[in-house]
């Protein structure tokens, strides 16, 4: 109990630590390609104590991607990229990062030396060279998978497309970003107890808990409703005590409909 | 020939539909949910001919969706909506969606008339009341699989956000949309020749057509480079004839190596 009242106090005091992640890539728009990135970055964000506050979709365009970029880098503590950084016309992410931040953009020999260790100086092409643009003030990151790394300047981190190599690149900068309170989430299985008949319940419950996240979430399975309660929120304690009430009242409901 | 030369000259003078999705949810942002409803109207609205060109996820806050939606429907001919329509406390779209146009909200009769359709009257509680708020001066957007409508309010179109819901009302407002000239697709497998390796003539080609989406996406199967080339138009002569081009150097690409 006492444990469990120390991490209430820190929950409280701790700053949230929050996230966008800006996807480009006209692929995603046309159908083309079905989006991996968004649900595998939302819990492993959620998951270290970063809230993901937002998501933007954009298409291979300069100023629209730049414009995007200085949306979400003013408003969250970090913006994620994925998509645009690879050899070809259509990958200009580097470019808009670069415009976005009003800084030059110029071959960086650390990227150079990275390529050289993997392919020989005669298939470094003026293409291959084009993944080395990086925009001035910017760390690299590691990629795992297929070596040409991706980068951090400011409070935005700029990925590849490919799921496995987005993935290596969040383990890579993980450890290193800022982290808040880790939200705490209860599901509790409403299953085909109606959301009418359950909603001015939980909105009590919602009312009695403002910190916390209360979402009602039907899905149909079956053709009947399966629907789920989720509780989430920085203090665990009061989570597990609205997901009490919230069980309590539905198993009145139950009864009450026997 | 002169039936494509007439095919041609529509595309070009035919105006471009375009469309937003917002996707209204803290479940997606929190990685609970795995959004589906991204990939299946980028599909649909790229079918019809509708250029869907941007994508945004907020969470489940009034002054958010309503400054995601204003950004969005001044700038394309359609906004899709997702989630936040159902009877509990955390369904706040038509409350945003009121804000948003600065118009009225109430009861709006023909939904009760909808509700009472198929459910009795005693059901029809005040949760289940709130899924006939209207704002003032919307349509209806029927929904065939669990009733409760959604609206069309300017050009903005608000759906439910569970997937068969939500499949089900694009397919009722769909022959509704104006639409223009259909983005013709030609993908072309590049297989495990890399990127870096064509890279220069792929600009070329794009270069030589500035009308066209020519994207070029790297994936990975067992450890290798499996990438291909996808070229997209309103002109599917000139689609036709860069994926020629395409198709040309890659075989002399491929002839090279060996």
């Amino acid at each position: 109990m006492t444990q469990a009242k120390t991490v209430t106090v820190k929950s409280v005091t701790a700053k949230s630590v929050t996230a966008a992640l800006l996807i480009i890539g006209d692929e995603i728009l046309s159908g083309r390609t079905k989006d991996r990135n968004i649900g595998f970055t939302a819990d492993y964000l959620t998951n270290i104590g970063i809230d993901l506050c937002e998501v933007r979709i954009v298409p291979d365009i300069i100023s629209e991607i730049a414009e995007a970029l200085n949306a979400l880098r003013a408003r969250y503590t970090y913006v994620f990229t994925t998509g645009g950084i690879g050899p070809t016309h259509d990958d200009m992410t580097a470019d808009a990062v670069a415009v976005a931040f009003g800084v030059e953009i110029s071959e960086d020999p650390r990227v150079i030396s990275v390529l050289l260790q993997w392919m020989k100086p005669e298939e470094l092409n003026e293409a291959r060279r084009r993944m080395a643009r990086i925009p001035h003030g910017a760390e690299l990151v590691e990629n795992a998978v297929s070596k040409v790394p991706g980068f951090w300047i400011g409070n935005v981190i700029v990925m590849a497309g490919v799921p496995t190599i987005m993935q290596a690149m969040l383990a890579a900068v993980g450890p290193k970003l800022e982290t808040g309170p880790r939200t705490v989430s209860l599901t509790i299985a409403a299953g085909n107890v109606a959301e009418g008949a359950y909603a001015a319940d939980l909105g009590a419950v919602a009312d009695l808990h403002p910190d916390l996240c209360i979402g009602s979430y039907p899905s149909m399975a079956d053709g009947r409703y399966n629907n789920e309660i989720v509780v989430r929120g920085k203090d665990a304690e009061k989570v597990a005590e609205a997901a009490a009430a919230i069980e309590a009242f539905l198993a009145r409901l139950q009864t009450e409909k026997v």
